[in-house]
């Protein structure tokens, strides 16, 4: 095990019927809020109505700051920045998935600062005082609920960019899983799917040869990750399915998982920016599409840790180490099947001819997250795997 | 999965040489500092002489309060508040196991009030702006360098009374494995018993039947426990292991096991603390007594439960429910005598005609835990199955 910090103050309110203490958690730290949200599910299935109610109940302001769309952009960003100093407002609320509370973290960091916020991204500046953010999470998937980072795209420069800052971890987060049985079945598989990469990322990355408390975390939220949503799948209100997913998606990026192992990368998210990029994929199917193959090259080079992984997960036993390595991969890609969700870039409708430009467009990525060990052939080799 | 909050802001920096840190993290919160710590061992292994060194670094003002014993009396408790209001002390640093902790967190209760500490023991006051805590964690056993609860003794009405509160949670805590290297091999074998036991108490006295998330969680933590102590038996100065055991016992009591599973109970602790009391046994020592026989109680009247703990922490899959229930409570009794923690009161010299005299203490316990579904009888009944 590595030397590591682990700090995160977010408090979480999960269960049912905890919607409505939103502008009590909120008004905390100011009267004068900014609500982000998306393009309108919130308005539909009630959740909008339940906590403008709150808010009123609390005497709350609110500057509403609405339209927020996957893969946030930066301009909308911007325009969030402008009206939360326009307004003085001293909190910021987003009520929303990950998207939406990617970017209320961009807005708190840019309201209290004059420079330009993408300077954050590009780590020309570096955040001191932002505004504290409360939300109210709507999709099971990013983890953004309960960590400090975030993704925002500069359409201007074609960049999806990320960082963390400690200073913006939600102060509370509100989890009611009921908020979650309208997601339909796509979206709930493909919030499975982003859970189950974001614990992949760092098992598979880890360079530290001993990490066994991390390790059953991990192994533990895949299995959760999985076998909840297949209840879900099967019911799609299942309110105590959709708690297990919920929870499991949070714990799988929270910074729990990753305390100890060191050095950790995306490599797969690295991969799958740039199918989204070119072919407007859903986040988790672009994963489910990448995946597999990138195991299947890496299962190769570290048998022993993928074997563990199969016996593990899915209880793989027999034949050699492996054998049982590439059985676990193939357990999991059949997995992603099982729910729908894409395992080849056929599958997408994605050329094979577009293999280059995509492992160019990636690479550009692998620079700026200083991934060295990535170049372009090895990420060509890596999408072979993924016809 | 129940309706829970969790909120746990302690900030943990664990790892090789971070006990330099301290001097820093403690005057955050003030120059004037109260350094709570037991009876010599950190004077002996040079722990005393590092942490001095940090806050002279930093300029910090110490006031010395030595002498905190295992189970720690609230006597002492309330010298450590005197000192800490006579010397206008702004933070309080506990540098030792769970009980210079737990009583450095009564310490931090008190010393900001005038009434005394132990009303907040027996309920009559409640904590709200106690002094902010640090930690330097000597033992993995407890939990209490990551949890806001604690346990003291008040020796003139022979209670052992505990309470938490949110605001208890330390600031900081260091974890520097190599720190517990010199713990002997019986009190590292106790301490990991102590861990398994905060484990057992949630994952067996949980009445929701639908708890997957923390069921995998709490395996793990079991099976780690269990493991790392085997290997830092058979080597006290490996580091690796001593990680793995420390973080392990962090994570068994901080709050994360128990969110969702609702009430739970602490009936093993209930019956171990009448033991510690009568025979001053030591606590890791005394709930290896208890636990077997509390299990074998238990597993009868719920084998489903006590099948998927024997099969998923012991790899048990033949045999009936009832058979393989047993078996994982003899398979975990085999454990406690391979890491030489007794498994029974005739182990620990404690006759069979005692049971009466301990059964009625413990009971005294349970009535002020509110244990309603514990009397005298049943509690006969479990420790006759610890003979």
């Amino acid at each position: 095990m590595q030397n590591f910090v682990f700090h995160n103050p977010t408090k979480i309110l999960f269960g049912k019927n905890t919607v409505p203490a939103i502008g009590e958690e909120t008004i905390a730290y100011g009267e004068k809020v900014l609500l982000v949200y998306g393009t309108g599910s919130i308005k539909k299935n009630g959740l909008y109505e339940q906590i403008i109610q709150s808010f009123k109940g609390v005497g709350a302001e609110i500057t509403e700051h609405p339209g927020v769309q996957s893969n946030p952009l930066l301009s909308h960003t911007r325009k969030g920045i402008q009206l939360a100093k326009e307004n003085n407002c001293q909190v910021v609320c987003a009520a929303g998935g990950g998207s939406v509370i990617d970017e209320a973290k961009a807005i708190c960091a840019g309201a209290t600062v004059q420079h330009d916020v993408w300077k954050f991204f590009t780590g020309k500046k570096s955040v001191k005082a932002p505004l504290p953010l409360t939300t109210v999470l709507t999709l099971a998937a990013s983890g953004s609920e309960m960590n400090s980072g975030m993704v925002i795209t500069n359409e201007e420069t074609s960049q999806k960019f990320g960082f963390a800052n400690k200073l913006l971890h939600p102060k509370t987060s509100i989890l009611d899983p009921a908020v979650t049985c309208s997601v339909p079945a796509d979206y709930t598989a493909y919030g499975a799917v982003d859970a189950v990469a974001h614990v992949l990322e760092f098992y598979f990355t880890t360079v530290d040869p001993c990490t066994p408390v991390q390790d059953r975390l991990m192994e533990g939220l895949v299995i959760n990750a999985m076998e909840s949503c297949n209840r879900v799948l099967k019911k799609l209100d299942d309110y105590q399915a959709r708690a297990d997913l919920m929870w499991t998606a949070t714990l799988a990026l929270n910074g729990l998982t990753g305390a100890g192992l060191g050095k950790v990368g995306f490599p797969m998210h690295m991969i799958e920016h740039s199918l989204s990029a070119f072919y407007n994929v859903p986040h988790g199917a672009g994963l489910s599409a990448v995946i597999p193959g990138w195991m299947r090259h890496y299962a190769q080079l570290n048998s022993k840790r993928f074997a563990q992984f199969a016996e593990r997960v899915f209880d793989i036993r027999e034949g050699s180490e492996e054998e049982r390595a590439s059985r676990g991969v193939e357990a999991l890609s059949a997995w992603f099947t099982k729910v729908n969700s894409p395992t080849t870039l056929t599958t997408l409708e994605i050329p094979k001819d577009d293999i280059p430009r995509i492992a160019e467009n990636a690479l550009a990525l692998a620079n700026v997250w200083r991934m060295a060990d990535y170049d372009k052939d090895k990420i060509e080799t890596i999408l072979g795997n993924c016809l």
